[in-house]
């Protein structure tokens, strides 16, 4: 293809190769240096049918390390992206801290098709971007340098290049019928290109660049220019350890949330009653555990709560008697090295469930505002953000039709100290207790502010909190199934309106 | 649907029920075991429609903590799995070795539908079975321990069960078209899986576990008291350090491999000379890689040669005309730690190229029997069994219709002085340098010999190796992109026959 692309001859074109070479071998310089200093980068590449775009990336690529990037080619969304939030798919693609990703198309490649097809309303169309800018300026925040790339090409070099293309046997299968249907439908892919750029252009570190594809090497040549610019800023910024964050702003503040202090732990349940509860309840769960999968709804629920307060027998009595391949328990731990080099958020979107599946998170991204905060993991920046970010991500569950269930299994100090004691005289229990159980312990003050902080900044109304009694480990079993069985069928109802 | 299959009752109900208690408390003891000593475990349930393969796992996981073990569904492949090699997505989803993977339907789930379907033939359909044997081998000697259990269910049986499934509103929809023509087809399933015993069930570690799914419980604590048995045996092993490994065997040798003694080394090219031949080369091998995409013929090339032999730059000749959204280069590094939690060839399954595409690997599985070997990061068996382990996995890319092309770039020692000062010398380069590369100099001998065993054991018939003479760059990349284009030329003959 590159053939038909190439217009700049004679001197000029020499000129311009020269300049090619000189920007790829400072841009290898660079993508050393940010590999150095943790940087991930993000390019991507838009723009319509034979503008050039894998012609581009090719000239970009060339002197680049090889062992420092990678090249993400976007197609449609496949049956197991279409049933989860736009945003995954790109949200598992992201860059890790040593790493340049480069995607040919990207969430954009969805946005344009909604715009064109009208498959979401005007408003649906406002709140995908809306998820976008919220998606770029939290990797932004989590220091991904973004350059997004947009190759402008007219009607007429589209139509002459793609008449180029079929008249040469090589490329000639590459005119498909889809690609045709694009051509003709030009003017309605400008009009989705505005709407984007309207969405997407308001701040300096989003802007996009904008790149007349008529000389496939002049593009390149403004394309590694605009980069080699952009990285060069950021990588002295990175040396000073000054890199400017987004300001938080004022966070909202969730009047109506739960608080430990209304928590009523006198309450109880006799193993009897217990009992024929919960056979009523986990019939009824099953059932509608098959519901969520018929209607294809997918379902999240995040365990928090003190050490010892039972999360792992609640969530054993809640999910007894459903079906194993609909659900799955993520337990939390410390993050693995690949996972401490991308976003934070990243290892949760990459275990959302399948539509109609559950996904019962043991401990969750909370942890950035409560364990990581209390113990300095980040900073206080970090889960200020934090905050912000978790309600866009939920949000996002939400939009895709998620249903989100959030409980803190509440204890009271009385009660844990008899459990650790009891753990660590059973022998067959011992293993369960650790000396940082102890050290936590010392932390309640300061774990209960983060836990009062955490239910007013992210107790939303797509995604509000529960706080479980967890005394009696049977009552708070039954209220957790309770709980869960009344926001799935809240889901079903508003699903059939 | 666990109602549907309960049919102890009673006195001996209670007994079963308290047995179910007592081995899954074991169970989840030997979990822990197995992750403390780092032994992935792998259980596999297999069985027709309705034989209760949900409630058996159920029954299995509930005593388990969740932070080691995970379900995974096996459905028909989706369109990405079925542009790999059929153990692609088995391979992904082994557990590493602090986990414990637990397979609803596996890979017998293909070997079953082939066999019924007859979608292969007789003989695909015995090469299918021995690249299951060897896929279960290697995971075994890596370390894995297998349970595959099979539950048999009756015609009559299943008749009921169906019948039941289709009385009760909440589970009439999982009585679909197909399961019912699987139900019709019966007989036909039993023969399939009466092959499946025949031709896995030999050696005393891959042994199914037969089971009869008549009493849903009894069934779970005849599963539980075999992974118990065999988890208590294999945990008392890891203690000793005694894990016997299967033989090796002997070795094949292929003869008629490439040796770095025949390699011609002052073979040049001028750069005049040079620059035309490029050019043609890389406008054939643009257009045959649109031919590769077109007939969906997945690549897969290996880069290997010594410290400075100018891989990255052959690398680049060879791919600077091609599309970058059909090709991917990677790179191998010293495995990070999910890597290392996982069998050596793990990852390298992992980059496997949709069909279609060309991976070319700079560096690669051969680290096991050059560097590993040399530096001594694996044991002496672990290495010797490499070379069969690699071959195999060559063999089934094979199978799957893979071009293959193995390249060692040779240069001799005082180039590689000449190109190590060169480095030094020159500011733009010293990065390209390492004190390591230094200090595997020291080793050329050593490392030779491993070269030249690595020809030996690994030129095969499917996957041969290439010898790139080196010393002369430009008569490298030309040579590379001959050998390429031959092979790319052959494979796609081989094809249209």
């Amino acid at each position: 293809m590159s053939s038909t692309i190439e217009k700049s001859t004679g001197k000029s074109d020499k000129l311009v190769r020269k300049k090619i070479d000189e920007l790829g071998e400072e841009l290898a310089y660079l993508q050393r240096k940010s590999r150095e200093l943790g940087i991930p980068v993000l390019i991507i590449v838009e723009g319509l049918s034979a503008a050039g775009k894998g012609t581009l990336i090719n000239r970009i690529i060339q002197p680049l390390d090889p062992r420092g990037f990678k090249v993400s080619c976007i197609a449609s969304p496949n049956r197991d992206e279409q049933l989860r939030p736009f945003l995954w798919r790109f949200w598992r693609r992201t860059p890790s801290a040593d790493r340049m990703a480069i995607f040919d198309r990207s969430w954009y490649r969805n946005l344009l098709d909604y715009t064109i097809n009208r498959t979401l309303s005007e408003e649906e169309l406002k709140k995908a971007y809306a998820d976008v800018r919220a998606f770029e300026r939290q990797l932004r925040d989590g220091g991904t340098v973004f350059f997004k790339i947009f190759l402008d090409i007219s009607k007429k070099e589209q139509a002459s290049r793609l008449a180029a293309m079929q008249g040469n046997p090589a490329t000639a299968w590459r005119v498909n019928d889809a690609v045709l249907a694009r051509h003709a439908r030009y003017a309605d892919y400008k009009i989705a290109v505005e709407i984007m750029f309207d969405e997407t252009d308001e701040q300096e570190d989003f802007k996009w660049i904008k790149i007349s594809a008529k000389d496939g090497r002049k593009a390149a040549a403004q394309a590694l220019s605009k980069m080699v610019t952009g990285l060069t800023k950021r990588v002295n910024q990175e040396k000073a350890k000054a890199v400017p964050v987004m300001p938080v702003g004022r966070l909202p503040l969730f009047r109506s949330a739960p608080s430990l202090k209304k928590a009523d732990l006198s309450q109880t349940l006799s193993k009897e009653t217990y009992r024929e509860m919960l056979a009523v309840r986990q019939e009824r769960i099953e059932y509608l555990h098959h519901e969520l999968y018929r209607q294809r709804i997918p379902m999240i629920m995040v365990y928090e709560g003190w050490d010892a307060s039972g999360k792992g027998g609640n969530i054993r009595r809640l999910t007894e008697q459903m079906d194993p391949r609909g659900y799955e328990v993520i337990p939390t731990a410390a993050p693995n090295d690949v996972e401490k080099a991308h976003h934070y958020l990243w290892r949760f979107w990459n275990e959302f469930p399948k539509a109609g599946h559950v996904t019962i998170f043991d401990r969750s991204w909370y942890g950035r505002v409560l364990v990581e905060r209390v113990e300095g993991f980040c900073t206080k920046e970090d889960w200020k953000r934090a905050y912000r970010e978790i309600n866009e991500m939920e949000e996002n569950f939400h939009h895709f039709g998620t249903a989100i269930v959030k409980f803190w299994i509440h204890i009271d100090q009385d009660e844990q100290l008899r459990r650790f004691q009891a753990r660590q005289e059973n022998p067959k229990k011992q293993w369960k207790l650790h000396e940082e159980d102890w050290r936590n312990r010392e932390k309640w003050k300061p774990y209960e502010e983060a836990v009062e902080e955490m239910f007013l900044r992210t107790h939303t109304r797509y995604a509000p909190w529960t706080i479980i009694e967890g005394n009696c480990k049977r009552f708070a079993r039954i209220r957790a199934l309770d709980v869960t069985i009344a926001a799935i069928e809240k889901r079903i109802a508003q699903r059939s309106k």
